[in-house]
């Protein structure tokens, strides 16, 4: 029986409470909330649960075997530290860390205590992101061109973060899943209308192989877009996430040069055949994550989404802002 | 009566020779085209206009009025030129030149002949794009925040110009007819998959009032998507051409800062209202377009899309271009 | 504080637990299902319920108020029965009962012991749909010609219902709860396919006021649609549950017919104006309802889908069934 | 060279002109409509046409090989009638008559002249019809449980016809074409709200081996919608006209029955597998009439929808007419 201590319980909080009440041989044993009423409402929900607005509490509790932390960015690296030098395994809400080097921090620490650091790149356990990711895998797509993501809403805008360090990190974590390589540059640009914080933010990253990434994050959007669309050599596919069903679809569309009969001719040939839409496992992403957790932890293995992806996505981030920063002037990765 | 020629009959061109054929009071006397079989077909659809393979022999009929090309845009400065230097009125495909000095040689060159010279920003001339504009122009919106285009679609790659000259100009001549200003600065990326020209483009355009324009053009994407968000103060709004109706939608949402009961905390409040489409005129935009020219023409008129807007929109791709070539490096504009 | 048991913890009883729980001084205090399975899993979920196998524990128990049954409908009769002679108020799912007469009988016996029955009609109780009874309510679509319903999935087939039984009554309480009227007749039409029961099934009401209303209900259908077409002799409206947002669109369009200046002439005119889909509460049908049940129970008021509520889906039901075994002929209501 | 005669130049006729302009070796020599204004904006756009306001004049005109027919469908009779007498093919608005005598008369005359008859069922004639037509064909959906049609807008009242006459021959069409059986019955409702006429109906067709085929053709919708779900043993497909591209959606999702380890109960096995939308001829369907048409006459061929197609299409609309005015009473076939 794995026993869970929870740090957090706003937003997202209740969502991992609940999916990890639900793994098998798993107990959420403590929740932790610095509001009074968070913590009466997740008491009512799970009266077997201690609850405690001291964080500190769980680390300390020798009962707890790892702490989950849904707590805004600016903790993560302070609770993270402690969780694991409490030799406690940890999963953290995404971004793992505001910088590069806290990241790097955490990851040389788990490993020295020989613990867990898995972060919550939700998006990464969805069917649809699976799927593609198998469909990237057999070749069908032949080599990937370009990776164009949008993810807008009218958000909930962040008083600490900007919509870069708010959103992007579902598309930098599908893309680094997804292409399996590392960008050259980064370029980014941005507004901020509201509260001082860039609200719209469009990201672009080149490849040294010509594949080109791009990414339009916005807070303040009035309908819920959240597409991406990879262009193959052979094929063709569109993850729209907002599709109540078929959320992938692949087309057998393409552009191909050919040489002409004449030897001073190429050809453009047009390439259109049929679009499938592969059947997607329907289980709750949150679920499926928590599982693995429960998985890495009771068997040690290595999580999907483990510190290093979290610092690889820390690494765009960090390279994006200072782009956005600078005015768009690229920067190297 | 008003007699047309037109220069071309190959994608365009018979849209235009229809359109200008059911005219009030006008005809279309001659029709052009290189192509043999380009002219047999014009000749089988319209046996009362005369066809030639040669361009020049419109200019030098003088029972014509009007010269309408939709020719290449390597060849647009040169049969415009021409033709007003001949004394005709010209209505000319976008974008209205390769480069900012010929197009500023042809908008004084029409000044001097006192002849109307029309870009065909056919767009300009939707129903959907009046609308918005009206509503733009209502205040509705409050003050714009953003433009973010989406234009792409498995195009036909053009062997002559990339897809940035070829796509862009459709939205910068929308960008330009509602926004009304000039951007401060541009920056474009783009990558090339086919042919050797860019298939794919993303251009930032900033202003030196905090709003920010955004497009996206692409050859190369499975699906058809034509869409334009616009984030105002006041309201937002969605113009997407791929609707079979409500092609416009305004919603009544937006996000307020607002001055809380401490002084020392702004509040931030969201809005979420009625969404509204409007009742949209399905009149044919070239229809439109091509009475406009008759109009303008026969009463001496300045065009909506004159040769002063056909000089912005070439200035925008101008730049675009020049920040391409480099990798992404802001100009000025 | 209101004390309730819940009587079947199968796909909907989940629902009614969670929500309960979360209302206002209310709480869960015995859940039962004949399946040990589902009892485990209700105490893991819910470690402060009492769980039982045996549903008439619950109505021995002095200390529950109020009993929920969300079990086959075969059971509905004698176990609403059972609650209501026990002095226990009742919410029960739909439909009501099997009968008529059953149906009746409950009414009755919830007059003489003074308790409340509600049934548990859950779209009532929805954003959208409440909606669209204050825009008719309003007077803004006239005069309602038709109400066209089409509910069709790839559905559970039920092994002791048709589909008739199980999706219809959806819509007809819908429809009674929209248009506070009685049909004249009904015909019904279906075909079963795969385990002797119909899975697709065609029902037309007619009105006296020539109000026409239709149903398409079918289990085998590849794609979930949800949709209410309603025409008015003002506006029409449609409600898609399948919309994430924009449930409800409004349609300023529609025919009249006017007297010409020839006084033997009647001219059909078409208006077609702005769309506008109002803003639609995104509370929880299922916590509205529950709530409003506990305020029924604890202020003696009236639910708005009471028992007479229930027995008028069941009149209509029970007069379509015997017309589709009679290969449609029309049945008097 | 064949030399075709237009009757009717209103709504469809323009495109009838325009289509056969465009097929090889075929001329439109006359077109006649009553209306002066019809025929001046003829001859503006086929000034080689001869254009006259006497449809007699086109029979007796010993030039012309064909007559095409696009009037007003109580005219039909007595035009296709006249033109077979003459000796002239005959291509004829849908439906063919407004009787089933007269449609039997036209088909023994075309027989004894050793003329074409086809009847413009121009659905049958597009990309996406003729798939499904090979997809039903190729067995993939197994035996087809289920057609259920809906075409319905905001349409334009018919003053002589009602919705059925009007919009069911196109389902009808294509119910014929692609199940290749005759109905066992049908029944009808409908209802009328502007000009005494229904303008919305509902058919119910039930066939003897269990098939169930439903339309709702309605003049009085908000929205448009054109969609055909096809529910078959193995697999289903839906047929949505409104779609810019994947028209057609093939989903291989079904239920079956099987025996369980118990003898004595079914199982009920549902199969939710991927979706594919197949690639389908863009080429417009009027052409490929046309062509057929041309084809049908130049080589002595027997079109598809020929005057067999338009009586069974007839019979259908005959019957349905009969059941709607008599309550819905079940009508044979």
């Amino acid at each position: 029986m794995l026993n869970v201590g929870v740090i957090g319980y706003g937003y997202w909080g209740p969502n991992l409470v609940r999916n990890l009440s639900e793994c098998e041989d798993t107990s959420v044993g403590v929740i932790s909330d610095l509001r009074p009423e968070r913590l009466a409402l997740a008491k009512r929900r799970h009266p077997g649960a201690t609850v405690t607005p001291d964080p500190r509490a769980l680390l300390a509790d020798p009962s707890l075997d790892a702490i989950v932390i849904a707590t805004p960015v600016t903790s993560h690296f302070e609770l993270v530290r402690l969780a694991l030098e409490s030799g406690k395994h940890v999963l953290v809400e995404k971004p793992l860390t505001q910088s590069v080097d806290q990241a790097k921090t955490l990851i040389d620490l788990a490993l020295r205590t020989s613990r867990v650091l898995m972060v919550d790149h939700t998006f990464i356990y969805t069917g649809a992101v699976r799927k593609v990711k198998d469909i990237l895998d057999s070749g069908d797509l032949g080599r990937v061109y370009y990776f164009d993501s949008v993810r807008v809403n009218l958000g909930l805008l962040q008083s600490d973060i900007n919509v870069l360090w708010d959103l992007a990190p579902h598309d930098l974590s599908i893309m680094d899943y997804w292409l399996e390589k590392r960008p050259a540059t980064v370029s980014a640009f941005g507004s901020s209308h509201v509260n001082g914080l860039e609200d719209i933010a469009y990201l672009t990253f080149l490849y040294q192989d010509n594949t080109i990434a791009h990414l339009h994050v916005n807070w303040l959007a009035p309908a819920k877009i959240r597409r991406i669309i990879l262009g193959g050599s052979r094929k063709m596919a569109i993850y729209d996430d907002m599709e109540a069903s078929e959320k992938v679809k692949v087309y057998d569309k393409g552009v191909v040069m050919s040489r002409a009969a004449d030897p001073y001719q190429m050809l453009v040939q047009y390439r259109a055949g049929d679009m499938y839409a592969p059947q997607i496992s329907t289980d709750e992403a949150l679920r499926v994550e928590c599982a693995h957790f429960v998985d890495c932890v009771t068997h040690g293995k290595r999580p999907v989404t483990d510190g290093e992806a979290g610092l690889r996505v820390v690494e765009l981030l960090d390279a994006a802002g200072r782009s956005l920063r600078m005015g768009g002037v690229p920067q190297p990765l």
